[in-house]
């Protein structure tokens, strides 16, 4: 597997754009377009809040009860399109039905995505006419890929891509993807919005459970601020033009790609971690050496979750009581006079600070220099097992604060 | 039932005292006694995180193991005494003989209290010495109770002591308590630190009943930041002095003892969260004509947990979406499309805002200035059953940033 410059056109076939619509600002790219002539086997998984937004609806259909088949995937920021009841599922179904005229396909093969400010209703007009200006604009370049990344971005500071290619049975096969954060981040099952595009061949049985294993390790193990959105959709689409027999078991192939997928979410769920709202850095955290793996899981994201060890290390304060409090407050249990806790960051000293019930001295200074970089590293050492997990989050800063009490103004 | 001015001297024969020992800071308050010549029937709740602070062990070993009956109540804050292993627990059991010694007590008739940083040990020096100072400066009077209810205070901006008195069967009781939080406020059985002191008589198996069923209701549902301390504790103690015969059936006496009970810990509760770190006001969240109470506590709390719901909230901002979308990651099940959003404050119109799937339309304008009063309720009415739930939380702010990126230095 080779780690490629590229997003959502790299994988053959498929083409891009982003476009100003006007959804809820004005001079700011704000819809953006997915196309792939193939028709492209399609896998999702999407959030588990019981309010869900109208497109997470309109998608499961598309995906659960379509021809089976997906061309497009066109999507708006500014607007979540969430608790606005039949209106918003109506406005969803004119948004597929005008995308899938331009394109000369059906309304049940466009996926459709919205982010932004739950309650308003979209306004149609300005969505309409993105839709002719998405398909005007398609191209299979990377700047086109490019822009349909910065297109779906709200918060975020910046967009988020990844691609990898690797070979299957001497056929050079490619996957790329995007995805934007950057608040109301604590995945179940999918991301805010995240769009992957492969050129595999494979079955839809398996693409989805690649795509939900993969999820799990990756989208659903990131966390800014606790809190699962009504958007939350991570889907895939493959259209089959590497020209690899189609993967229908788990077989060599499919384990190469699935290391891919794994690759590509890993990098773009780390991004969208590392881009939450108002963060100055990634926390990653890894438990090792834990019983189970679902212990591993709840113990490093109950970290990652912890306003209190986020602000800490905002404030570049090694305080591990809190991660040591965030861990015994987890639901898993533990024995806490039995495991160890070392912090660390990019070219310097792994710092041991916590061992079997007590401290272990350090230098406050050193660690103060640590917690500075914009990559830290919690490491907890369960000694229990042989399983992990790692998860990732950001710090809590006064920015996250004034972006949150000012959303809408 | 009356509400009085009083704290945790209130009841009859409880003196209490409040001290600077020098634990952590210079020329601060940081200890506290409360103590019954009588000896008392004690009943508490403790933290449910995994990782137990020394005080919390040790308390529960008094009240499930000791004699049965209880004289004092000594508290340190500025250092929790949690993740310190076994010489944090010979701290705590020095800590007790000391004050037992001074009383002329036993050590397990002693209840110890820590709050503050999790990791360093104890300065013993400073706490003995503390225990000298308190047993001189111990008086029955209103002040020192208010002394000692700022004594246990760590980031909290003010003392909370509540109490009330009551009849039975000829007989005035009365019941006191004091309380303090302010962050790593998520309480799961109990809270950060409560005392409780009344001169009923009554078992201490309804005593325990009482405690656990009020704190169930009150305490367990506020939160300021998710996060569970090593050291919530709630005390209990009865000394029976106010002479009626002692309570030992779940009589009219016991109903108008948990009344009164429920009073003083709402009232508590209420206090520790509106103090929250950097709270700039009280947030209520009322869940009524919920199908069971269960689901009512779980969506009530849910709403009030919301760091994009609490920051919204300090903006003023009526971002009603925020609080389904909470509702909707709660666990509980519901039909988002069945149900209504209201927003109050005294002297304010009350504002539908959400109603069956969709927005009410209002007036930005009356919903940020409702918003700007001190307390501020949510009412969210399922429309599907008679059970309600009340949970207090409060806004996020900069400044809850602040005090927790720089708590340590």
């Amino acid at each position: 597997m080779r780690v490629i410059d590229g997003g959502v056109t790299a994988a053959k076939g498929f083409a891009a754009a982003g476009c100003m619509a006007g959804v809820k600002y004005e001079n700011r790219l704000d819809m953006a377009l997915v196309y792939s002539e193939k028709p492209c086997t399609a896998a999702g998984v999407f959030t588990k809040n019981v309010v869900k937004a109208a497109p997470v609806i309109w998608d499961q259909r598309v995906i659960r009860e379509g021809t089976g088949k997906v061309h497009a995937i066109v999507v708006n920021t500014g607007i979540a399109n969430a608790g606005t009841g039949k209106e918003g599922l109506q406005h969803c179904e004119e948004t597929a039905e005008k995308t899938a005229e331009v394109l000369g396909i059906r309304k049940d093969e466009v996926i459709t995505g919205s982010t932004g400010v739950i309650g308003p209703q979209l306004n149609m007009n300005a969505v309409l006419s993105g839709v002719d200006k998405l398909k005007d604009s398609l191209s299979e370049s990377r700047e086109a890929a490019h822009t349909a990344a910065k297109a779906i971005m709200t918060t975020d500071t910046h967009p988020k891509e990844c691609a990898v290619d690797f070979e299957i049975e001497g056929k050079t096969v490619t996957l790329g993807g995007m995805a934007k954060g950057s608040g109301m981040i604590h995945p179940n099952m999918g991301t805010m919005l995240s769009y992957m595009t492969t050129d595999i061949s494979i079955s839809k049985e398996l693409l989805q459970k690649a795509l939900a294993e993969t999820a799990a390790d990756t989208f659903n193990m990131i966390s800014v601020d606790g809190d699962t959105s009504t958007n939350d959709t991570l889907v895939i689409l493959a259209n089959g033009e590497a020209g690899n027999a189609e993967i229908t078991s788990e077989d060599d192939g499919y384990r190469i790609f699935k290391e891919a997928l794994f690759h590509v979410a890993k990098d773009l769920a780390r991004k969208l971690a590392g881009d939450g709202e108002g963060a100055t850095k990634l926390i990653t955290c890894r438990v090792i050496n834990a019983a189970d793996k679902k212990k591993a899981k709840v113990l490093a994201k109950s970290v990652i979750t912890s306003s209190l060890t986020k602000a800490a290390i905002y404030g570049n304060d090694a305080n591990w009581g809190r991660i040591l409090c965030a861990m015994g407050y987890s639901g898993a249990q533990f024995d806490p006079d039995k495991l160890d806790i070392f912090f660390d960051a990019e070219g310097c000293e792994v710092i041991h600070i916590y061992h079997d019930g007590a401290t272990v001295p350090y230098s406050e200074e050193e660690a103060t220099a640590l917690l500075k970089h914009e990559e830290v590293l919690i490491t907890v050492d369960m000694k229990e097992g042989s399983e992990e997990a790692t998860a990732w989050g950001c710090d809590l800063t006064h920015d996250y604060v004034s972006i949150n009490a000012d959303y809408r103004s």
